[in-house]
């Protein structure tokens, strides 16, 4: 049976509503049943029906959509929202939706803040519920293989941690023309207290740790405005250290002119170091000490269950950012599936981020931010 | 509204039927109605099942469904079929749907013979009705962009090409471990005259001679069966010569140890050349003579509108195999939309593989295997 | 003690002369002592002196050169020729040589025509001297390194082999405009039988068979002018058959606009593949069956002896075509010295290539153009 | 004619002797005449006989080369030294050397301590003569195409510079078991106060001024010693201002276990990005904002004079880290050279690292250092 969900903003022009809605669409996990597409209703509307919804579940708004989905029998009603609003307007729907029953996937960050991390935190702790975090890269399962490997000990003690996130596209005053995508990441009643930060560096966080399997402490950061007039960074970088005592590298950039997208992980231990590029998402060089470099590929019969069961196709056959969002769905819907036959203890033992992740999320922005305007070197962290 | 549409093949065990389902959910254009999933009749229940399908919608056999089906409520019954089934099973199902006014996607090659494929060319023509078939490869955005900038002479008068696909995966004799996907490609009566040459060969050609613009018109082949006891080619290279009098070489090995699934499509011109390679898909390399390489990329604002069109994501957001399948999916959409409403006029105004392609791969088999036999240099081909 | 040798050719505007002299110079066991840089005396003086030797050994023809240099006293006279004119002018000067006692060292391909190689070959067996042959290419350490895997069985028996030569800077009738590499090599009266096989498709050739340690029996053979009013083939592709029972593609082609200087090997057997490529010299992709493909570098310490040896700097440190040249070099050197001190036995025992593979060379040019006349197929070969 | 050179150190085992010979060779612009190759007399006139000296010409200390060598006569002696010792050992033979009117070149970092460099500095504006630092990696063509871009506006106003220089060599305790390399440079007695900081941060800092045009003045440092028992550096990452206000990132680590000598430059400004990677250093990524990124490379004919100058060889032909070493030599003898003809007015002058560079790299690790121990995050530099 399909997980019936219904979506909150991605309405049209909407460039990560209609990422959601392919991922959840790709494995046949999940139907649409409604949305609350726009604050306008009739934009609501005529996004809705554009992608074949019936009129009268088209809401004009989240709160509407909640109210009169939970009237429904329950074999009809939608059981999970995916919001995929910009992040000032993630806690009041998720909030709701968790407090009328519904699960939630939710774009990242988490929240606006903090604060409403940990709000959420709690209340899914309290409620019993699914809340996913759809920070994709670890959805890649060569980002998986990666983790397993260097959880199995395969590079031995971890040393240093370089993670860089450049990307060019906000390297011209974009927002003043009207950009939709640069017109609320670069303002901060929208964005919340970190513009590149935000928006990647806490993907390159969430990677780095999610890989290492250790937990940044401190944090020594750059934090720039370098493009004159904009209102939020477009540029961090950071010194940091692990829980481990291992020290490394974070950069996040919106200001690499040329750049496109290309998250970068590498990570050296004792025995050997691996790299993985959002380039080639489907390659991870393994790299031991003295020995020639590896190169493992997806789709091979040589990797680990989590990252086999995040593949689809043999080697050769390049999957790509669309399949890794999709993997937090599939694992999603395993936990909303589980939940409904009362096996769901709780998103740890699930392969999805998920509040645990939310709240470490704000937590690095603010730690970022603080750090940026200290005169100190380190900045405690988490 | 999606389409309704209705499998055969691709049951449990199957790798393209799952394919074929993705890439149809993808972009929410199409509705797995029903499915004749195998000749099993329990089998193809359960694989029905699984997917969510009502059992009554589960047919034994694809005459059945057909059958059933066109009995069913036209807002109800399916629109479409698609073939999964080996090559000897692509003729019967495709020529029925098409006689009781099914439309048809159907797996490469199109049939098992020259003779079938010619068949369902004349079958299409005479019933009007859309037949796509899938060479995936060309559902790549940054081959649509390659042929668009050959079409518009970016190259000058083209001199070679290069095509060439090695896989390693039978570099053993599989199919006597009843590895299921070794077993009917290398069955002469499953999979038809040739081996390599079928399976890939027929990819390499169509995507020479779609990027190109241009039609193979000789051919001097080498055809081998390398693995002792085979029964049908794992390997085939050959000399070429095209309409314009362009030479190539064109490689389709399946004992290629080590290698994955690497098609790769050079031409030179007179003003330069250009290279598309599948293991990085979303890049196209652009080669002025005498002026830097250009790394030409999806997602970008600089390409064709048939490129754009067959992008989701922005520059840096990999697509992959999984998409390039979807674009074919969404052609054929469109062309049974138009159908429905009268507007379309044949395959020729579609950006999708059809009956045309579907003979020119079937005489592309025959014509490699007819030279791989003889002694005179070249065969004249088409 | 370094060798004292002589030029033939290589004077002012002349690339490979230079090639030929850094090559000598890198290793220090070379001193240039004399030359005959030009057929025009003023310019072969200016030449020479412009290269700080004196006047008096900067001669007007290699006769010359040759009767004055035997004449000075055994500690001062040069011991070796080094002849880098084009191919019409090899046969000549290097008969001389050995007929009046000196070493040579000489440019590829060994002469103008399988005669003279065959006259040149017996001339060295008569005289017991050295003739090295510059085919650079085998002179990469890392081309060495897989010409030990393969021959250690590393690969299994061998069963596809495909090398390929693309070069693009013949794209136009640069010939026309005085340009002087391009002037000779299309001059049939200077180049001999072949342009672009000559001139790169023994290269090609020369590769696969020492990597493989297997011959080309039969070939196959598409030679071309593309370029109108050029008088010698500038593409040429062919299939082979080598002495194993192994089958091949050979590509060398000049009009590839857009490439450079692209030599790639790729080799298959069946326990796995192999790959190298001139534009990453220093690299060895090693593909196991089934398992990571390796990446094994230049400068490591698990590579082959031979690979050592020609290796000068620690990994990570990149060497080019100069020291690859500069192996040639050092290889002569040490036969050169062995032969003085009584311990040279044959080509055979030395790591170079010599008047066998110059035969070969001869003998592949004249096989290739007689297979791009016949109709046949195959033409046997060697 | 050649420049007659003694080279100081460099003696049997030594890496860097081998390679500043080969250097000076490549080119025949010098000609090594004498050596005090090592301390141990014996041991002296062991390298210096095996590499064809005359056993009178192979000194004992390198201040018995320089008053004999005063005394030879002028056509004769040798005009310059190459001083190849661990850093502690620069200082001195370069003071005398400049004292008796020898010109220099001399491994970087130019000596043990900022003192020294400054003396070496006046020393050298007080007598007129050249001394050259071999900064390797500015000798590379691309870089200096590059730097050229760069001064010419072609990325506008710099704001961003990512400079990294991962080895992993050093990942174990590799001094505890006699390696004469990882000996000295882990000795502080020996290689000064930086470890990894002076042996490889100082090429990255200098890279990155001389391609951006732009000097550091501001660092934030973590120096680790991350190997037990290691008594200097043995990585270092620092967040970085530069002149004209623009950040960025150094990282250079020898525990990045699995990597080989991989430094890597990016540069970022308003309108586009470079990138140039030491393992591939023929190539140098050019990234237009919002255009196709290009692929500039070597031996081409669109390339700058300084680029043109630094290239022996037509495209496609790789040239490497001799090269690029051989470049600065070949700078030094022009300087030396037009020392001889009293045109020489200064290091400003040429393209070689000088002693300018030589102070900037003390300074810039006294001040990775200083910050490194500092708990404030910014410390002022240069």
């Amino acid at each position: 049976m399909k997980i019936r969900y219904g979506m909150i903003g991605g309405g049209e022009g909407s460039f990560i509503g209609a990422v959601h809605r392919k991922a959840a669409a790709l494995d046949s996990r999940f139907e649409l049943v409604c949305g609350a597409f726009s604050s306008c209703p009739d934009k609501a509307k005529r996004s809705g029906t554009a992608l074949g919804l019936s009129a009268d579940r088209c809401y004009g708004s989240f709160a509407d959509m909640m109210e009169a989905e939970r009237k429904l029998p329950p074999a009809e009603r939608m059981q999970a929202v995916s919001i995929v609003t910009p992040n000032h307007v993630h806690f009041a729907p998720a909030m709701m939706a968790l407090d009328l029953g519904f699960h939630v996937i939710i774009d990242k960050p988490i929240a606006f803040s903090l604060e409403e991390a940990e709000l959420l935190h709690a209340k899914v702790q309290e409620t019993g519920l699914v809340l996913a975090l759809t920070h994709t890269y670890t959805g890649y399962p060569m980002v998986k293989e990666a983790r397993h490997r260097i959880a199995e000990g395969g590079l031995g003690a971890i040393r240093k941690i370089f993670v860089e996130y450049p990307q060019g596209w906000l390297s011209t005053f974009l927002e003043a023309d009207g950009n939709k995508q640069a017109g609320w990441r670069t303002d901060p009643s929208k964005s919340g207290a970190g513009g590149a930060t935000g928006d990647i560096g806490t993907h390159a966080a969430n990677l780095a740790e999610y890989v290492s399997g250790l937990h940044i402490t401190q944090i020594c950061a750059d934090i720039n405005i370098v493009v004159e007039g904009r209102k939020l960074d477009d540029d961090a970088a950071a010194l940091l250290k692990f829980s481990n005592g291992a020290s490394g590298c974070l950069i996040a950039t919106q200001v690499a002119a040329g750049e496109e997208n290309n998250l970068k992980l590498r990570i050296y231990g004792e025995k050997g170091g691996c790299e993985w590029s959002h380039t080639d998402p489907n390659t991870l060089l393994w790299k031991p000490l003295d020995a020639p470099v590896q190169v493992l590929r997806a789709g091979t019969g040589y990797l680990c269950e989590a990252a086999q069961n995040g593949l689809r196709l043999p080697a050769g056959h390049p999957e790509g950012y669309l399949e890794a969002f999709a993997n937090i769905y599939v694992s999603f819907a395993q936990a909303v599936h589980d939940h409904a036959t009362g096996t769901y203890s709780g998103e740890e033992a699930y392969d999805f981020p998920g509040t645990a992740d939310g709240v470490r999320g704000m937590r690095f922005v603010e730690g970022m931010i603080a750090s940026g305007k200290s005169d100190q070197k380190w900045t405690p962290f988490g």
